[in-house]
C-alpha cells in the first residue's frame, strides 16, 4: 500500500511552507491562484484528502480528546496534563497528547494526525513560535468545521473558542505587592519577553503593583530573557546592577537562578533580598530556602479545560449560534522562606 | 449513531473485568467457556469489533508511534519523551501519548485505543498495577499480532519484544562505590519495594558494592518505601535509627527529603553524611547543595527506543523468526556538592 501522503511531503515537493500547503489546500485568499493550483493538483494526483475533519465529526463519539501542548518537561504543563486525564477519566473520556515543543510547523502536523478520526474535540496551549507568526488559520480552521476547541494558558484574542486562563495580571500583582508589604523598596522584575501572553501580563502585573504603590518603574529594573540557554549569565549580571532588595521571577528556575547568583554577592535570603517565583513545582517545594510563590493551579486549569470540552461534546446540537467563555483561575501565594 | 462500545462498558454491563472481557474475546484458556460465551454474546450484540490491530496492520505508515508511560509529573519520563519526540521527528514519524497513570485497566485501554487505526507500533513503559499483578496478556497478545513493542525502563521478562533499560545495577553500584570511596562506613539505602524493578535492581547494585567492599548489609539500613505521599515522615524517622555518613537514595526526592531530614537533626551535608541521588533532574541541579547524582541518560533512552521501533516498522517483511535486543543504557555519576 503507497503510503499516505502527509502535509508535510507536499510542502517539502513543492518547496512551499506547511502553512501555505494547507492554506491553499482550504482556499485561503492569501494565497496566490497560481499556488492553490499546483498545490491542488499534486494532491489530486497523489489522492491526498484535506478535509478529515468533516469525515472525524460524522464519526464522533470516539470519546477522546486530543490535547496539543508545547512542551513536556515542564512542571506546570504535566499539572495540566493531569487534570484534563482526571476530569476526562472521570468522565469516561480518553486523552492522546501530542507535542508541538513550540514549533508552528509541528502543531499544524499535530492538529492534522489528531483530526483524522481519532479525537471529537481538541484542547490545545500554542506554540511561542506560532504566537509569534500570529498565524492561527489551523485552528479557526477546525473550529469553522465545528471540532470544539478549547485553549488554556497561552490563548491569544484572534481565535474565538472557550479559554482556561491564569489570572496572571493578580497573581503577580498580589506578589509584587507582598513584596512591599514586607517593606522592599526596589524590587526587579525576572520575565520573558511579550510576545509570550503570560510574561507580558506578569509584566503588567509588576507595573500596576508598583503603580499603585506610587513607585517609580525603571527599564532597568527588568530583565527581559529571551534564550533559556543563557538565562544563568544574565540573571548574575542583573543583580549585580542594581542594589535590588526584592525579586519577582516569572517561573521557579528564575527565581533559585537568582537566589544562587545573590548568595554569589554575600547577600542572605530573605534578609538581605526577598525573592519570589511563579508555579509551584518540585523546584519550589525541595529549595532551600523553600521559595515563596505564586502558585498556578495546573489541576484545576486541565479539570476546567476538560469539563469546558466534555460539556460542549455532550450538549445536543442546536442552531444557535455558539457562545465562548473564558474562565479565570485564580492564583494564591505560597508563603515560604524566601520572602521576609 | 451508536457510540461505540469499549472494553470497559462490556466489562461495567457483565460485572467482569477488563481484563476478563479482553482474554474472553481472545479465547484466551485462562477464561471459562462459560464467559467466553457471554462475553461474545454481549459484544456480537452490540457489533463490538475486537480486533481492530490486524486492519491497522494492514494500513499501516500512519508514520504515527504510540507511546504508553505510567506518569507524566516525573521528570525522567518527560525527558524519554523528549528523546522519542526528537529521533521520531527526524525520521519523519508522529508520536501520541497516553497516560496509564499505573493503572492496569488504563493501559490495557489506552492500548485499545491506540491500536485502533491511528499507530504503527509501540513504545511503552508499564504501570505499577501491571507489574503486581503480572498480567501481561494485553501486550504479548499485540506482539502476536505482529505489531512491533518496544518497552522501556520498566521492563519484564515474561515479554518477548525489544527494550531498552539502564543499567541500574551498575549506576547503583558506581553511587555506592563513590560512598565508600570518599570514606563513608556506614551507607543507608532509600528505595521502593522489590515489585519496582528499578527500585529491586537498585537495591541489588548497593548490596553488590557492599559485598564488594566486605561490608556487611543489614536490613535496618535499608527503607523501602510503598507509598511516596508519606516518605517525608518515613525518611525523617529512618535518618534518626542509625549514625549514617552516608545515603544512596533511589531517586532524586528521596535524596533532598533526606538532606531536610538530616539538617533537622544538625548533621551538615556533605561534611558529616554524603548524599546521591538517582536522576539528574531540575531538582538535583538547583537544589542547595547540588546534588551528587547517578545521571539517567533519559533522552537518550527515547532516542535508542524510537530508532528500535522504527528500524522495525522500516525493516522489509521476512520469514525469519524474529529477533529481539535489549540495549543497556549506561549511567555516570555526576558528582556535585552533597558528596564528599
Amino acid at each position: 500500500m503507497r503510503p499516505k501522503l502527509t502535509l508535510k511531503q507536499i510542502a517539502r515537493e513543492l518547496d512551499v511552507s506547511i502553512s501555505t500547503v494547507s492554506k491553499a489546500l482550504r482556499d485561503s485568499a492569501e494565497i496566490s491562484e497560481d499556488t492553490k493550483q499546483k498545490v491542488k493538483a499534486f494532491a489530486k494526483l497523489y489522492n491526498y484528502k484535506p478535509n478529515n475533519i468533516a469525515l472525524s465529526l460524522k464519526n464522533r463519539k470516539t470519546k477522546t480528546i486530543g490535547l496539543i501542548v508545547p512542551e513536556i518537561v515542564h512542571h506546570f504543563f504535566t499539572t495540566v496534563i493531569r487534570g484534563i486525564e482526571e476530569y476526562a477519566n472521570e468522565k469516561g473520556y480518553h486523552v492522546m497528547v501530542c507535542l508541538s515543543n513550540n514549533s508552528f510547523d509541528k502543531e499544524v502536523i499535530n492538529m492534522e494526525m489528531l483530526a483524522n478520526g481519532s479525537i471529537d474535540g481538541f484542547i490545545l496551549s500554542i506554540s511561542k513560535e506560532t504566537m509569534l507568526k500570529e498565524d492561527y488559520h489551523h485552528i479557526n480552521e477546525v473550529i469553522n468545521q465545528g471540532m470544539p476547541v478549547v485553549m488554556f494558558d497561552r490563548v491569544v484574542d484572534q481565535i474565538k473558542c472557550d479559554k482556561v486562563v491564569i489570572d496572571d495580571v493578580e497573581g503577580a500583582t498580589k506578589a509584587v505587592q507582598h513584596l512591599l508589604d514586607t517593606g522592599c523598596k526596589k524590587v526587579g522584575l525576572i520575565t520573558t519577553p511579550d510576545y509570550i501572553n503570560v510574561g507580558k501580563l506578569r509584566t503588567q502585573g509588576y507595573t500596576e503593583a508598583l503603580n499603585k504603590n506610587r513607585m517609580p518603574i525603571h527599564e532597568k529594573y527588568i530583565l527581559k530573557i529571551e534564550d533559556d540557554s543563557n538565562s544563568e549569565e544574565l540573571i548574575k549580571e542583573f543583580v549585580k546592577t542594581e542594589d535590588f532588595d526584592g525579586i519577582f521571577a516569572v517561573n521557579e528556575e528564575y527565581a533559585v537562578q537568582a537566589i544562587s547568583a545573590l548568595r554569589k554577592t554575600e547577600k542572605e535570603i530573605p534578609e538581605d533580598v526577598s525573592v519570589i517565583g511563579f508555579t509551584d513545582g518540585v523546584i519550589s517545594k525541595n529549595f532551600i530556602p523553600k521559595l515563596t510563590t505564586v502558585n498556578q493551579p495546573g489541576t484545576e486549569m486541565g479539570r476546567q479545560a476538560a469539563k469546558l470540552i466534555i460539556d460542549k461534546l455532550e450538549k445536543p446540537e442546536t442552531e444557535e449560534e455558539e457562545q465562548y467563555q473564558t474562565i479565570e483561575i485564580k492564583t494564591n501565594l505560597v508563603k515560604r522562606e524566601s520572602t521576609r
